[in-house]
């Protein structure tokens, strides 16, 4: 028996390997390869597969399925069938990075190995890994698929006609993958039980590597405000059209995306928006632009801050357009609440996380995860941050200390066996 | 004999009926579609030169031809060889407006045909229409194709690659409708004898219609400083990235296009400066701006506030690329020095206008126009501009009232009766 109670017997360098071999296996020299529903990510799971049937060898009674939604779940039945929930996604955005999504998958897959090993194939409260199906939304546009499905919170009807570049629906590509779109709600019944869930995932941003830290307990994820942003003003010649008399849409614009950066800082260190597409029409250099398509996502913990933002980007919006002679129409795009995570996780983590990295940060998350969901679904759930060096993500230049993600790992392993004592 | 010396014998009511002519042989519920090196464009030419054979039965020396860049000239010889040049284009952009250059060519013609009568189809001196071809650079990017030629002043070397949006080349479309883009220059050629160049053109701004006056003379064309500036900063989550982290690219380019307006506005009254064209990248709502590619036209008819223009431009995107943690570079798209026109042509429109209309004001051209090739060519040239409704041109609604075109038309006669007088 290589690992103790305490840290659930967790050994990162079999975690190192595990990320390793999958890296090689499912990505090319433009990273990370494993979009849902597509053959690559069926070649993780398949991958991951063998992993658990190698568990198995020592913990027989571990069993796994695929739910109505595609999520993958192993399940390792312990004393009590109150189950501690652990996962991540192997699904990957296109020329993604070898961290985002598995190392929560692989870390989960760590514990649940060396829990069966401490435990002798027979911890003392069920143990479930799960790989969430399409958390990236890469193809289809959809983030959270699996784990919304399984929080009840999917939106199948207003998703099923969605189509990736080539045309093929969502419905299809499930279809090709053996799930039937209508049934993707029964996915909930893997709520039975679970009485918590953890995750452990890179931080995507700047902040641990700004405050010098490895690691760091998540207190929650941002709400956000997602918005399609139109104004509308008059196309006119760049060389006939005095000054004076333009109609100017991207004026309008501009002063709003310079506009949203006070509103955001004026509140909190942690409000965030952000203008990430402008299109221009016609968008000729020699015309003056007679409609500006913008978007703009804010975000924040607290649902008072976020509607704050949102009411002043609107007025904010409405006075420029005026100012400019132009419209402005608004569209959501978008949007969810502030989700907070479980108070009693939190402080389990803060302790665990203490324990490898002498400091624990508390963050919120402003990328979503699928530890959202599953909060949303009334679970007690947490995450932990390992700190991402430059806040790289979502491409291959995305990277972690190797011994960030031991402690990482440790630090997990450290949450788990805490999760175990205090919900067994 | 319908007309008189003094107007040149123009008659109004042929040219309106020759623009509806053109307009219902050549356009469709979307506007013109004259494009040049179509087939559409080419009907065009057909039907114009059924206008020059009617012309042609009662002046039988009026002679035509296509020069080498595919300029079409009708030249009825005078008593002397020195030759009064007028004309316009027939092209027109795709869904373009019913004036935007016929309007001048069809005036011409009526002052050929005209002339053809008062003088009993010999005049005091030559009398020359134009139709230079490809004024729109509407298929190819590449504007004042045929004047260009004709000034000695085109850039084929440059030009020959330029692609349609098929993949067709510009040297590809000249072969098809029998021109050799490597003789284009030869187009020289009809500079011979030249004495004066007259364009009668629809203003395409708002400036005529703000004066409440239906006329104009047109001072000389405003010189063009047009760049592209991309703006580098970094790629970055939306959720994950602190607002005082950021190095938003957008942000950078979103100051430029606020500050060049008062940097045009701080000049003259007619100084302009257009950002046409924002694009984003990754250009995603949930990333902060990478990379943004924008494009600035700025425009004036003196060079010394052009190249200050120029410059306060340059220094501001510096300095807001230093601010928002970017770079920024330049590319020049294309320039051309301001043109101004003829003190003495300028005189005599002034006194043609101002007896039909009562005031004749003198505005420079924002627009570019084949008359700038010309006056480059050292041809004394002048333009006269007549009240485009709303300032709309290039689309469909482009329009000018009825009188205004038959004041236009008969002060167009006016000046070359006194254009006549002055060079025979």
């Amino acid at each position: 028996m290589s690992g103790t109670k305490a840290n659930a017997g967790v050994e990162p360098a079999r975690v190192l390997a595990d990320l390793r071999e999958l890296k090689a296996l499912t990505g090319d020299e433009h990273g990370a390869q494993r979009v849902a529903w597509t053959p690559v990510w069926l070649k993780a799971r398949s991958w991951f597969e063998g992993k658990l049937d190698e568990i198995a060898k020592t913990a027989p009674r571990l069993e796994r399925r695929y739910d109505a939604a595609g999520n993958l779940w192993a399940t390792l039945p312990g004393e009590s069938a109150q189950a501690l929930l652990m996962g991540g996604h192997l699904d990957s955005v296109p020329n993604g990075g070898w961290l985002d999504g598995c190392l929560g998958v692989l870390t989960a897959l760590e514990v649940l190995r060396g829990m069966a090993e401490v435990y002798e194939g027979r911890p003392p409260m069920t143990i479930r890994v799960v790989d969430w199906a399409d958390e990236e939304g890469a193809r289809f546009g959809r983030s959270l698929f699996g784990s919304s499905a399984f929080a009840g919170a999917h939106s199948i009807a207003a998703d099923r006609g969605r189509t990736d570049r080539e045309g093929m629906t969502l419905e299809a590509a499930l279809k090709a993958c053996g799930y039937d779109v209508e049934r993707i709600g029964e996915a909930a019944v893997e709520q039975k039980d679970a009485a918590a869930y953890l995750e452990l995932h890179i931080e995507q941003g700047p902040v641990l590597e700004g405050l010098g830290l490895p690691l760091a307990v998540v207190l929650g994820t941002k709400g956000v405000e997602r918005h399609a942003i139109t104004f509308h003003g008059q196309e006119a010649h760049s060389g006939s059209t005095p000054m004076t008399v333009r109609r100017d849409a991207l004026a309008a614009a501009a002063k709003l995306a310079l506009e949203i950066r006070p509103i955001a800082r004026k509140r909190s260190h942690d409000s965030v928006a952000t203008m990430g597409s402008v299109k221009t029409f016609p968008g000729i250099v020699t015309a003056v632009v007679g409609r500006c398509e913008t978007t703009l996502d804010m975000r924040d913990l607290y649902p008072e801050i976020l509607a704050g933002m949102f009411a002043d980007a609107r007025a904010a919006s409405e006075r420029f357009a005026a100012e400019e002679g132009c419209t402005v129409e608004w569209q959501r795009i978008w949007s969810i609440e502030p989700i907070p995570f479980d108070p009693k996780l939190i402080e389990l983590a803060t302790e665990a996380v203490k324990e490898v990295a002498g400091a624990a940060p508390l963050l919120p998350s402003g990328p979503l995860h699928d530890a959202a969901e599953v909060s949303r679904a009334g679970i007690p759930t947490v995450m932990v941050f390992v700190q991402s060096l430059n806040g790289l993500s979502h491409n291959s230049a995305e990277d972690t200390k190797e011994e960030h993600l031991a402690m990482a790992v440790k630090a997990f392993g450290g949450l788990a066996a805490r999760t175990l004592a205090e919900f067994a």
